[in-house]
């Protein structure tokens, strides 16, 4: 039995992760449980999973759960605290990262402090924190495993290949709703066009992300931590089929891909059975049945979010903090039908060319950079707002 | 520097071979080689590579070598007794076998006895005495590293994966000239036609039997022996742009794949380096620029030889000794324009039904089940020849 805690059991991943867990009785425990808002669905998973240790973002959450909380329970906080307290848990082996957002940044830090395995579903994080992250991981001997379909599919390419046989990454890209569309019709794409991702169901803010292509970017300076690769080692190929979940080529000009179904669950096992393999509840890739598949040059005149994640990877320090802080406020204000599509890209611009790039050696400086960037980026969005009123 | 000795160096295979030794100074030293009747390309070879034994098909050969051969080159002979003796040297540490056919049978077993790694290019080898081969290989420790480019990628694919994760192998085949032809169209075609391979450039015979799909027949017989798998786990799929080499299903469902150019110095490349990997003088594979990438199911209706071949591993024994035999006979008359195209199926099946499977625990028993079938097929061969006559 692997004992896992899971911050994020509510989200889509979390979910899925649950399923896994039914799905191979007898091989995972769920010791801990993390959730935002949603008490009805963590009470139902407290009841079926009884995990010893949990949490939610709020108060309010917490008191909406109310009798639903068995008494051999704790309730570990809210906020980052709980998170913390929940991916401490001396029960937890495992802890599959699988908020969204920044919140967990110091819990998976306390995991790894810990020596517990990470299974790394939240980009973010890296995004944010790579350095700090992945040093702490390397100084302790622990493992991050990525859940990520993309970084997961290199993980399974790599499969202990040395970094001396590794000429570069090829991430690929679905291309999202809007692939192939000329810029001028963005600009008048609703949040429900947005929502409408052609092959993966997932959460909102990463279905947005996958639109504006900034999804691949964050993975771009994610895959960048994970395998220690340099920028001009991760390319972006745009594959509408989504079949090929990614590639690396070697030094010798082979390239070794992973593929499969469109499923979050092959990744989200992968990380649960590692280093063994488990057969499981997902179906066989249909390679005929699949039809063509086809890879494209990514558009980055039409979706320039993945040029500037690349530009906040090359300048490095803080600027990758500037990019997600920036794209996370102008996400939820085009969710909140308050931002333009189109705006999204130059929200983040503004604000990236606002930034003087510093050191960012601690938790303690990422977290002031990135108050920094949400909040130029809301003022920022709040004028664009009023010169690009949103369709309705 | 790796010692290698190189059996067929003339031909299509060992001159790869020979331009991977050139592109990687310092790395290789050949120290032995053996070719068929090309005398002329076999002295240019020995002036440039002055290996320490040669050997030669035939004495008529040797003859034509005459001057050209070095007073510190040793001719160890001709016929089986010439490969056995340079793949025994005892200064090679690697023997690539890429002679046709099965002459090498002896000389490959000679050289596992000998701790000799072997790259093997042959797949006659395996499909005749694939349980004698992998047996001494896997008492005296040896490693058989393929070099077809299919079972290269399988190779490249599992990557030290133990047997336990995997669920199935997936054979890519480019499905030859001749794919979509109805069967009717197949009767008529001239050896020229068939020789006109859409993305490989390689010998006749296999060329031949690319477009017959005995080829990908063979390779599951061979994949059988060299992955320990049985045949109900080696599917093979067309995929006529031969981008990816071929695919490992694993027991969770995830597909490993590795894909390349078409060009056999890869492969070659891969087995002399491993288990390390070389930079080399391959061009990268540019997936953009190779459009779209297409799978569908063979047609063993219009192809009866790959549903041959399934029926001789199913039944296994001898009867992959008389489908190899049996489909010798009858790509070298139709590739004299004695036998017609559709005639080599014939053939094969009628000799495989003509015959009553026995164990072939010996060298002795394969090479008399062997006689036996070349002889009852190009008896079988020369009725068919009076019906069927080939366009000329």
């Amino acid at each position: 039995m692997k004992r896992i805690a899971i911050l994020g059991s509510t989200g889509s991943i979390g979910q899925s992760a649950l399923s896994i867990v039914d799905a191979q009785p007898g091989r995972l425990q769920v010791v801990g449980l993390a959730a935002g808002e949603n008490a009805e669905l963590f009470a139902a998973q407290i009841v079926r999973y009884h995990p010893h240790v949990v949490a939610m973002a709020t108060s309010a959450a917490i008191d909406r759960l109310a009798d639903a909380l068995p008494a051999n329970v704790t309730m570990a906080g809210t906020g980052r605290d709980g998170l913390v307290a929940v991916a401490s848990h001396p029960d937890a082996e495992l802890v599959l990262c699988a908020s969204a957002g920044t919140d967990a940044l110091e819990a998976v830090l306390a995991a790894i402090e810990l020596g517990k395995t990470i299974a790394l579903a939240n980009k973010e994080i890296l995004v944010m924190a790579g350095g700090i992250v992945t040093e702490a991981a390397r100084r302790r001997g622990v493992a991050i495993l990525p859940v990520d379909s993309e970084h997961n599919a290199i993980h399974q390419c790599l499969h202990g290949r040395s970094a001396a046989e590794l000429k570069r990454l090829i991430l690929t890209a679905s291309g999202g709703p809007f692939r192939g569309r000329p810029s001028s019709d963005l600009s008048a794409v609703s949040t429900e066009d947005a929502l409408q991702h052609p092959t993966w169901r997932m959460g909102r803010k990463i279905t947005i992300d996958s639109a504006t292509l900034m999804n691949k970017g964050l993975e771009v300076i994610e895959a960048h931590w994970l395998f220690g690769v340099r920028a001009d080692q991760i390319d972006v190929v745009i594959h509408p089929q989504s079949v090929v979940h990614s590639m690396v080529e070697l030094v010798d000009g082979s390239l070794i891909a992973q593929l499969g179904i469109t499923d979050m669950r092959l990744p989200i096992q992968y990380a649960f059975s590692y280093p063994e393999r488990w057969a499981g509840p997902m179906a066989s890739l249909d390679l005929v049945g699949a039809g063509r598949l086809e890879f494209h040059a990514p558009d980055t005149e039409t979706f320039p979010c993945l040029r500037l994640a690349y530009r906040a990877l090359e300048a490095a320090r803080s600027l990758p903090v500037v990019l997600n802080a920036a794209n996370e406020i102008a996400v939820a204000l085009f969710l909140d039908r308050r931002l333009g599509f189109t705006a999204i890209p130059q929200v983040i611009e503004s604000t990236m060319n606002a930034h003087r790039p510093a050191e960012v050696a601690t938790l303690a400086a990422v977290r002031e950079v990135d108050s920094w960037a949400r909040e130029y980026a809301q003022e920022f969005a709040r004028a664009v707002e009023l010169k690009v009123p949103m369709r309705s």
